[in-house]
């Protein structure tokens, strides 16, 4: 490969200026170098965004680059982990340096807010846009967030509001019809996630289990019930949803929305009786909304209730849904 | 995306046997949970291969899938780390079960030899294949190999012999004819380079300064000298040549070859004076040849010599390098 035009590139990610203390060699030389914090855990965490499959190629690439990192810190807060190391895998057709530098702008702005640093990478030539990010962060020893602890009688509770970004999609695909004055505020859904770093760490001590909602909750919670070995029964009427979303969507539409539209990238987590009270008094200085939506059963399966006891009917929507 | 086949994917990751006890949380989470070593420091990599760019779209699944953990190992090696955990990202245009056990295979055959668990990743569908790994070791405080240690007067080694992969991309491309009885030895080369893990954990307390060779000495040599703020002098008639390379090319060619084609995944280090005499004595155990080529020199620029002190004058040969 031609490489003087990928070093280039290089160089723009090493001219970065954050630089933690725990990195003792970032980007420059065969790998990075490391102090892990003592007595600390870590957390690992891994995902690709392709162009076409999981963004338009079209799509703002300032946008782009936060996504690829919002979609990795989601994980991280997922698992209840502090965020602090990044790696990027940057394939391109192209080095255009329009794209890529609107690309960091995205990257960076969020990287800098939560004290995130970019530590090394690949970038290579190839026909189509791959972003692959690894993200790292920390954890206090036996106090990460899992899929394996839902207990019967456990609360089921969501951060935010859900199916926004799915309807989002829809939207630019013409596939559902306005969006209305609701456009800017979709669109934001989709292209600019905020993980919700400051929730995980705080449910590190409150949550039996957790997983962030990038499939859509019927499927994600579904992980959480398959690891736990456990059912829930949600209460579809309690599901959070956006101004927008009802104002697109009729009422089964929306619920449906709510339940199978991915990427979202809000929490979804299980908490024992004893802490439900802790939990709803920390939740009220969040800077987003956490609902009660169901609790976990012994029984297993997703049981879905309207609010006067009858079954609601999942059918999938009119649209497919993302990610 | 249609997730079903994708998730069985991850499910024939996730199948594989080793556990290491410091991975307390492997595939099926968020996010992997790992107990880093105390009192040591991480070392972070990441490679990607493209396939058309970095491996022939048809070449044995097995052996890219040795080659796309035998790099990332390479870069730890050349920081002086013991490997440890690696983290996938595979786009695949298509769910190839006979494609995908091969690659595994390849991957884990490796990754078993030397200790290392496959600790998390992503999956995903795109027109290409495209492989990213992220790979992690761990090195005793302040040893971790760098590329800025050298100094004028330290000797230049180099592991293995130089331009074999080189040679063997330029056969199968007909740039080059033949490869007489050396096909399978030159394929080898090319497909299952053989990270030196033992040789770099050695080097830690011997070497100024090392990185290993996947763009051709010149280039790489380059980058130590370059973050050294150095140059040095190299007897190209010293280079470690296979009796392949020299049974298909003449002289200038082969020097040419060690010097500028790529892929080779040798190391190149630098060691000061006092050390040569314990590198040489260590060196008599290894698995692969360690060679002397030359000297760091206070001059910046890359000095080249003959045996009889004229100049090597270096133009590409016939053939581009790989990578």
């Amino acid at each position: 490969m031609p490489g003087s035009e990928f070093t280039l590139i290089d160089r723009y990610f090493a001219a970065h200026e954050l630089r933690r203390s725990d990195v003792m060699l970032g980007i420059g030389d065969d790998g990075a170098l490391l102090v892990p914090p003592s007595g600390q855990q870590l957390v690992a965490t891994m995902d690709t965004l392709v162009a076409g499959v999981h963004f338009f190629a079209a799509a703002s690439p300032e946008g782009i680059g936060h996504k690829a990192l919002a979609v990795n810190l989601s994980d991280l807060a997922a698992m209840g982990a502090t965020p602090a190391w990044v790696t990027l895998a940057l394939t391109l057709p192209e080095a255009d340096e329009d794209w890529l530098k609107a690309f960091c702008r995205g990257l960076f702005a969020l990287a800098d807010r939560y004290e995130v640093q970019l530590i090394g990478g690949d970038t290579t030539r190839g026909p189509v846009t791959v972003i692959t990010l690894q993200a790292q962060g920390f954890v206090p020893p036996g106090l990460a967030l899992r899929r394996d602890g839902a207990k019967p009688g456990d609360s089921v509770y969501v951060t935010g509001t859900l199916g926004d970004a799915g309807l989002a999609l829809a939207v630019a695909l013409g596939r559902v019809g306005g969006g209305g004055g609701y456009q800017n505020y979709l669109q934001m859904r989709l292209e600019r996630p905020e993980p919700r770093v400051a929730q995980g760490r705080a449910l590190c001590e409150i949550a039996s289990a957790a997983i962030d909602l990038s499939d859509g909750l019927a499927q994600d919670l579904g992980h959480i019930l398959e690891r736990s070995e456990a059912g829930a029964r949600l209460e579809v009427d309690r599901l959070p949803l956006s101004p927008a979303l009802l104002a697109c969507l009729d009422q089964h539409a929306a619920i449906t929305a709510a339940l199978t539209s991915g990427d979202d990238y809000e929490l979804c987590f299980t908490v024992p009786p004893e802490r439900v009270e802790r939990l709803e008094h920390l939740a009220m200085h969040w800077d987003c909304r956490c609902t009660r939506i169901g609790v976990i059963t012994a029984e297993p399966g997703l049981q879905l209730l309207r609010a006067d006891g009858s079954a609601f009917r999942l059918d999938r929507s009119g649209y497919d849904h993302f990610g």
